[in-house]
């Protein structure tokens, strides 16, 4: 993206869980305030798992009180949003290793493309009860994006693959990301996805 | 208050504790879309670490990076508020017993008043660098609205008073609240000074 001045803008970068609720509005919200601004989006993965024991906490889903206010509040937040509501799984606790991996394979291949697909993913596993960490439900909309199917599940087992993640993920803590959805703006950190009309504010005025 | 059809509309409850640095710039957001909507406010008492107890949890300023992004995001928040940041203490960890019991004395006596008294307290703890945890920044305020100045300062070692926090207190988390600001919007729980944007959207709909 060109501002006026000619300038490149950066992307906002967009840190994400599968597993978590509040990615996928967050991310719709953030798309709208990128595209009132001229800006674009860049997704990176993120684990949820290992965020709670950087923190030394149990996942949210698993915090007495606090679990039951997210499994209350989340269609909720989908509802303000406008996204249809039809989770995977009733209380949204698994991991998310096998479309993360599949998602950071992507990446070496093609970004854009890569994108899409994990999109359709966070789609398919909130608003079509389609559980995306099982593989029989990620690999079809990996190849329907292009991508090589068998290479993709041949993916799912290699350490090369893991290893990736697994460095992306820490490299990520350390920037201080701890949840989903984590937004950085211009090196700026938003987190949570209730924050996207504060975005809206920080690119309308240059930041405070 | 009375809407058009002349039924009187309930207050929007406000739970909050002294030393949260959400709670103010919550009130003044809540106060906000109250005017819009021709609600009321009514503040209640909580405290953060029984909150954070019954979660199993540390307080938040205490975890690992999750308590470094709330010392940089409080003044974001501020800002984009367009309230006064300036905090009685640099890292928000300290014990409100003193005002939160001092605001139990008052609300026997009457609420208006209380309320108006805790609404300052917040204000120069978050905003004029006054410590209100402190009976002798804490005492004064009370004074000033009226309150006998002798009893308040009696009060804070009654265990009568302190038993009536508590009692508030206990009954809050079992309505399932953990964190400051909550609100209760016609029955309906939000968390976060970040969502009065979705109450001004619930008040205007009706909810969803």
């Amino acid at each position: 993206m060109i501002n006026a001045g000619g300038k490149m803008q950066d992307p906002i970068a967009f840190y994400f869980d599968f597993v978590s609720p509040y990615a996928l509005p967050g991310l719709i919200a953030l798309e709208r305030v990128c595209a009132m601004h001229g800006r674009t989006v860049e997704m990176h993965p993120m684990l949820l798992d290992e965020g709670a024991k950087a923190m030394g906490l149990p996942l949210l889903v698993d915090t007495p009180l606090k679990g039951d206010y997210m499994v209350m509040d989340a269609p909720r937040v989908y509802a303000y949003h406008g996204v249809p509501f039809k989770p995977a799984l009733e209380r949204f606790t698994t991991s998310s290793l096998v479309p993360q991996r599949l998602f950071c394979w992507m990446l070496r291949q093609d970004r854009q493309r890569a994108e899409r697909v994990a999109r359709a993913m966070l789609v398919a596993n909130w608003s079509e009860g389609t559980d995306v960490t099982l593989p029989e439900n990620a690999l079809p909309l990996v190849a329907a994006a292009g991508f090589d199917g068998e290479a993709a599940r041949a993916a799912l087992d290699d350490p090369a693959v893991a290893a990736d993640l697994d460095g992306r993920v820490k490299a990520v803590i350390e920037r201080g990301v701890f949840g989903s959805p984590t937004f950085f703006v211009d090196g700026e950190m938003f987190w949570g996805s209730d924050r996207t009309h504060v975005i809206d504010r920080w690119l309308e005025t240059g930041g405070w």
